[in-house]
């Protein structure tokens, strides 16, 4: 069944005065008209009245799902039946992952280029039979390209474990009762996600070593994982505006997105799926918006607005309004509107979080390793209740104020940590104008890694790119023109 | 008439499950909960319980307002009945701004400083016998001090026009009604800002010139704007973090606070002041601990974080939630939660806004000056409707979505904008660390006014503050010795 869930929202000239507020008939100024709460407003009241046998595929879930329209078809999914073991103490005992592959796996099975996403990008890297829509990644990716060239790779791209585009998720369904996880879904690390990922390369595809595992943003960071987790498995590491650990600014980020998507009374503590009971029930839409345009915020670059829209408003001869009012809060706008109905939030939530948690640190991998053990024993033994992850025993205001470990003591464990990457042929790279993952994260990376000639560090400065964190997107020349060299070359 | 509205709201234990989630029997993994969320709705519900005969101040409002702890009493209001025409049209056909003064006014009245504040602050600089509570630059000011040393100067602050800290605000009636302003509130400019404060210099103190006038933030925009409104009324000028005009990078961060606050469902297009009618209304503390969050991003900085906080989590041992987890989450929701009522929302809206608008452009005075003069025009000919500032004719779609002036225009006409201030004894400061007001753009107003020897610049580096934009708040060696040898230096 196809229907058209894309609501229009845009052209919304001037409505009547808000309802709800008091009508004044005399004021010293004009009242102020907020026409993009109107916009938010009747969206919510479209979103209402959809039609509840509406869903992006009637097949796999009962539920009244978010049409995630880039991504409806295409690509094919990985089942595994054996639960994966989380690094937190969850499990999925099942799992599927959405997979897509361009080019052919040779004979010996070693041309095989993983690609890892970052937070929200599907595994549609690139147009393909099955789905021409372009890719994020169109332009680095093809026959003769010179980043990855499909006449040479077989290239694979994975949508995340979490992610809502294929691959197991909060929005899919809990075996344990067939209703979406919600915020049951059990909280995944970087180094989960390619855990599963391993075992489509591994298990489903039979191919023992990567010719080369690569991923930008969270991307970078599952690429690292990949080496630190598998080091005999892939033979060379591309880390691009990615991190061997998360910063508390990075993560202060990503917290105020999480707090204002949670604080839209619409996430329902992340229950929010229509249900028989409660066909009527709408994305948090509001909040994906707001969380969106702070994110976008984090990925573009100052001199970038500057030289695009400057501090110049919609129009000087009008009153300031506290609606979008200069040309940067229209973009922003926006972009926060474009993919509000267009990602899960609880998808979103959870690989934020997942972000924040990166860590290669040499205590976090025993912590996880211990942890992973703990889950497994629990499940084998049945020993699964339903209690709660409560904070009960420790009061909510913060007890514990500041770090208890130096900041050399933690350097010295990710040190430690990343001692299986040592050696491995890895190129970094770090863009100058990136303030969310800043360029000495990934000289971090390399300084940590001891520089011998096996690593390349390449770094774009402001001449060479003006588009901060979202550069890997966009810059065909330097990206992969860096990435398609280091595939090219022997050591 | 004395009440305690400052609630408790710290030590919220661990709390029942969700009551309007589905409990569910079964789940592969335990459900998240959800503290925090717990706690806002607690206190939601302990806002609508409060008493409604409990004021600020009842004899100047009838409203049940919020309590603005810190500044309850200890200013002087002084009370202008002549109309102020503002630079984007409105006008205030009175205004009352609160102040308080440190030292005495010489007879030759040619020692007053006149410190300017940011957006958040009250005329409470410094403690004193009518308010005992330290001020928010207590440190900064004193007798002997050695930045402001009140044996010497007679020191005023103000709370801004716009504030709520017993200023005219959004939160004050309105006069043709009564009835809080709220959103009828007319946009203010920093230039509006300054013309207040120069009526009680000039018409109550009787100061023909100020010895200073000095800012940091908003209070540096102020201070520039004085000098650039009033150049012979001002000795020496002292700008501190500020800029000469916003960038669209501080723009976007404002823009996202200001969404957030008024996403929230009690923010209600700023009617939110209980009336005789509604007087259970709430004020929207969630959207304005929000708010406050995201600022606390852009007032601090990621070395100090990663030195006090690190990424380190409340409890390893635990599995990550989406509330609070990390401990730099929970200070950003401690300094959320302690601004969420204590200030007005509409008040932080407005001079949000106004910090956006500030633009020392020759082209902004020149439409400043003609709408003023309409402003006048319409009020003497009572020619006032109440039609609203719609935005009708122009779709809500960015029909412009680039900059229609290049990026050297621009410069020039704020070079010939700033054109009054050139010559004035000036101090301008910046701080490395500061990512909301880079160092760059003070060095753009050092660049603009031509360095002469009656300019002075001091640049902060890292090893001096780690402290960001909140420097100015903080650092009494770097930034008030600076200020104090500027002060008593002789040209």
């Amino acid at each position: 069944m196809k229907c058209n869930l894309r609501i229009r929202t845009t052209q919304v000239f001037c409505r009547g005065f808000h309802q709800s507020s008091v009508i004044r008939s005399r004021s010293s100024n004009p009242a102020m008209q907020f026409p993009c709460l109107d916009k938010m407003e009747e969206l919510s009241a479209q979103l209402k009245k959809r039609p509840s046998s509406c869903s992006l595929d009637a097949t796999s879930s009962p539920h009244n799902e978010p049409v995630y329209e880039r991504v409806r078809s295409g690509f094919k999914v990985f089942q595994s039946d054996k639960p994966l073991f989380l690094d937190y103490g969850g499990v999925l005992p099942k799992f599927e992952i959405a997979y897509e592959t361009w080019g052919s796996l040779n004979k010996a099975k070693s041309n095989a280029v993983l690609i890892h996403t970052g937070l929200s990008a599907s595994s549609h890297a690139k147009s393909s039979v099955d789905n021409p829509h372009p890719g994020w990644w169109e332009k680095f990716i093809g026959p003769g390209n010179s980043m990855l060239d499909t006449n040479k790779f077989f290239v694979i791209c994975t949508n995340t474990l979490g992610g809502c585009y294929g691959s197991t998720g909060p929005s899919s369904p809990d075996p344990a009762d067939n209703s979406p996880y919600a915020t049951r879904f059990p909280m995944l690390s970087v180094q989960d996600i390619i855990r599963g990922q391993e075992r489509l390369v591994t298990e489903l595809m039979g191919i023992q070593k990567l010719y080369a595992s690569i991923g930008c943003s969270m991307g970078g960071m599952q690429s690292l994982a990949y080496a630190q987790q598998f080091p005999e498995s892939v033979e060379k590491v591309v880390t691009v505006s990615a991190c061997a650990r998360s910063h508390p600014s990075s993560i202060a980020m990503r917290h105020a997105q999480r707090q204002v998507l949670m604080a839209d009374q619409h996430w329902s503590r992340g229950f929010y799926y229509p249900t028989a009971a409660e066909p009527n029930k709408i994305l948090p839409h509001v909040g994906m918006k707001l969380a969106r345009e702070i994110a976008t915020v984090t990925y573009r670059s100052g001199p970038e607005w500057e030289s695009r829209f400057g501090t110049e408003r919609l129009n000087d001869e009008r009153p300031p309004v506290l609606c979008p009012d200069f040309l940067i809060e229209t973009y922003l706008d926006h972009q926060g509107e474009k993919f509000s109905l267009e990602y899960d939030a609880n998808s979103f939530l959870y690989l934020s979080k997942t972000m924040d948690l990166f860590d290669l640190s040499k205590s976090h991998q025993d912590r996880s390793k211990r942890r992973r053990a703990e889950a497994r024993q629990q499940y084998e033994t049945q020993d699964i209740n339903d209690e709660p992850t409560r904070l009960c025993d420790v009061p909510y205001e913060p007890i514990k104020k500041n770090r208890t470990t130096t900041v050399e003591e933690a350097r010295e464990d990710l040190r430690n940590g990343m001692d299986p990457i040592k050696g491995k042929e890895l190129l970094v790279i770090g863009v100058k104008s990136d303030g969310l993952f800043p360029y000495w994260q990934q000289r971090e990376i390399v300084d940590l890694l001891g520089s011998g000639r096996e690593i390349k560090h390449v770094e774009l400065d402001e001449s060479q790119s003006l588009f901060g964190h979202d550069t890997f997107l966009l810059d065909v020349e330097h990206i992969g023109g860096s990435i398609g060299r280091f595939l090219r070359e022997k050591l």
